[in-house]
């Protein structure tokens, strides 16, 4: 009889999770573990729009799959997937295909731009190390240019940021941080350069407490954002969003879509049925209806049973999935029952630049400045420590022990 | 009776040192100087390809002017100068007006495209800081662009200089330094990118021997540069260059013309006769047919006696020019006869990326490799001294003595 083959799509937070627990729980004759990811490193999603305003280097933000899962244990193959055979048990990469016996789709989140006209191809996007470090290099190229006379339109030093939700929050936080230091380098004045946050709302941050959300508004204004809060896109082209009822342009050099993620696109091509850009997985994580398929993190919904509504998509709620996925697994190999998901809240912490911030934290708790900012380095190197161990957090962590 | 008033154009090589020798020559009584640069810092002209490579900072390239000329014996004005009136003896400039007794122009040069169609709007140039921070900038996000899939055209990696001058040279061997760094940065394979140089005469670098050019192209080659001599550049489209008879398109992403400079456009607006771009001066470095005009550097030619022909324009003659022109001023306004301007020619070394370079040395000797790189970085470190002192060097030397 042949050991039992459990194959993991995705090294985010959810897959690298699994994979690490299962090393610990699972032995070499237990089972045969498979870890399939796109790049040959795993990035700190969480993390990414730090990349994408050049306040953090993308090798900062990622580090060697191999550095944190042992090769000899886990079947390393770094490939992009395309698409779930589950009649077959059976994963199409694009250059071979793997069987499987257990299977476990933690492939994350792409940016999703509800279809509105021209932002797939205009804006750019906070979805991976590529993506989001291609934004920090166009924002320092407008500003080469324009201190090279190349162009001479002060709006496109401009940077607009569709969506105030957490990442177009903390996206517009680090560039209050990066401008002045971009300013200083290129001899152009501050003030030369608009930081607009354009949110369809009426206010920022649904997710905190309105004292909160004034709080961060205040903040960022103060350094330079400028918020147009009720301000619907109905098009982005190449000059910027197109805004209200008017149909007011707001001119953008550079141009951010951050105003919705959804489900990976491979879910949708394997068949799988789709809720809002996601499978809903049963209590025990399993994609309702199957027997040996799991979906963690940003591809599935699991419900609340508090709220009756699924939990919000986070970090935290993806590793967390890692964990129990982990023991349901080696419980589906030993023939034993499997035990139910339960989410716990470790709070909320959005970061406004370095040194400011906002947080709910143990149960209502709430924070706000300095406080709040230090605590979300420990929240980044917490999560750090759990996809990447001790050594990882020592190499890449936001606080120094030394 | 007031002083004599010494307005200095231009604080690079040769401006830079006129106002250095000015301040020791002369004392606060016996004349005002004053200097007028575009910018508050002087440039390395002869590192910018350097910078436009990105192997060395903009700021490694570049001093404060008032670090080095003590601003309460030199009056400093930061501005752009349009044009002289020499009836008036008067400067104008972007924001104001200067008047002159005595006058020296050292605006150097600007890149020349000899009327090719389409370089001026098509290609970058190796200009001041600005202009070749851009090609850095460009560069990396045309790798940027590639990495995150939003380019796909492999001739999009491509560099292609015109020029196989000092400075397409130079540039091409420090692109050597810089694209794999690049490559392994955002994980494209060396061989996807192209460094391709195009020279309309049958070989390159026309002020060395054929021993020295075959070991320049053998090197450069050997470390992936591909070399099109021969090869007229007739057009620069915003695909690449056109070049011979069967107008062939050679492609690029970043395209950059090396091949050829000319003097100060403000020579011409200002009504001096104009030969080949500069202008003719008298031995005494002052402007053929004015009592108290010099022009020094790249905007004038300087007739070489012995050969007959004018001095070829490099650094190393600006700053010979600078020292000369200021002991023609002491002796101008100290009513004493002027001297003649001898080239004392120090040699000639091109760097070949870091470790390589070739040259000619004290009248005759060649070298080449380790040594000729070794050299070269003495030349660039003497420069520095003659423009900013010890304390330069020590800031922003290329060799560090601790
Ligand atoms: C800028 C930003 C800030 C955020 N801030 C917070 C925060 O402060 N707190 C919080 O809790 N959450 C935050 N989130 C949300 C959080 O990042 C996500 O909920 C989390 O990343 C989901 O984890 P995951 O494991 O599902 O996917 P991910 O961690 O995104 O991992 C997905 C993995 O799958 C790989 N992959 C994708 N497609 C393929 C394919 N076809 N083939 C092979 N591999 C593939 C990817 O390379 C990646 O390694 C933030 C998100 C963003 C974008
Ligand atoms: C890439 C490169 C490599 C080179 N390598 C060498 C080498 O190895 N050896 C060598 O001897 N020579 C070399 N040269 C040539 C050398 O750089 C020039 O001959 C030298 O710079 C001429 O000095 P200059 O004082 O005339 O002008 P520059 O040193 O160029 O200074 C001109 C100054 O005038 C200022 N200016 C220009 N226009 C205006 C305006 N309108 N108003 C106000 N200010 C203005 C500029 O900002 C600048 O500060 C190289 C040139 C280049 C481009």
């Amino acid at each position: 009889m042949s050991k039992p083959k459990v194959v993991i799509l995705g090294a985010g937070y959810a897959g690298l999770v699994t994979a690490r627990q299962l090393t610990k729980k699972l032995s070499q004759e237990e089972a045969e573990i498979v870890l399939i990811n796109k790049h040959n490193y795993h990035y700190e999603s969480t993390w990414l729009h730090e990349v994408a305003a050049g306040t953090l280097t993308p090798n900062q933000a990622r580090f060697m799959i191999s550095d944190v899962v042992n090769p000899n244990r886990v079947r390393l193959i770094y490939d992009t997937v395309l698409e779930v055979n589950k009649d077959d048990q059976r994963v199409v990469l694009e250059n071979s295909e793997v069987t499987y016996d257990y299977l476990v789709i933690a492939l994350g989140f792409v940016t999703n731009t509800f279809g509105i006209k021209g932002m797939e191809e205009n804006a750019f996007f906070i979805q991976d190390i590529e993506s989001s470090r291609l934004i920090a290099e166009h924002i320092e190229y407008q500003f080469a240019k324009y201190s090279a006379g190349e162009i001479t339109d002060d709006d496109e030093l401009n940077i607009i940021v569709g969506g105030g939700g957490f990442t177009g929050i903390e996206f517009v936080g680090e560039l209050v941080e990066e401008v002045p230091r971009l300013c200083k380098k290129y001899d152009i004045p501050r003030n030369k350069v608009r930081i607009i946050n354009v949110e369809a709302a009426p206010s920022i941050l649904p997710m905190f407490d309105k004292d909160l959300v004034s709080y961060a508004i205040q903040s960022l204004e103060s350094r330079g954002v400028e918020f147009r809060m009720g301000a619907a896109i109905s098009e982005c082209t190449k000059e910027g969003f197109i805004v209200g009822e008017d149909k007011e342009l707001i001119k953008g050099g550079t141009v951010v879509w951050t105003g919705g993620v959804t489900g990976n696109p491979v879910l949708g091509k394997s068949g799988f049925e789709i809720v809002k850009g996601k499978v809903n997985v049963d209590a025990d994580l399993r994609v309702q209806g199957e027997e040996n398929i799991f979906a963690l993190g940003d591809c599935s919904w699991v419900m609340d049973k508090e709220s009756g509504r699924p939990y919000p998509p986070t970090g935290q709620l993806a590793t967390q999935e890692g964990v129990v996925a982990a023991e349901n697994i080696k419980a589906l190999i030993n023939n034993e029952p499997l035990k139910d998901f339960i989410f716990s809240d470790k709070g909320t912490v959005a970061s406004l630049g370095v040194t400011d911030g906002i947080g709910n934290i143990f149960q209502g708790t709430k924070i706000k400045g300095k406080s709040a900012a230090a605590m979300k380095k420990v929240v980044d190197d917490r999560t750090l420590f759990l996809v990447g161990g001790p050594k990882t957090v020592l190499k890449k962590g936001k606080f120094r022990p030394f």
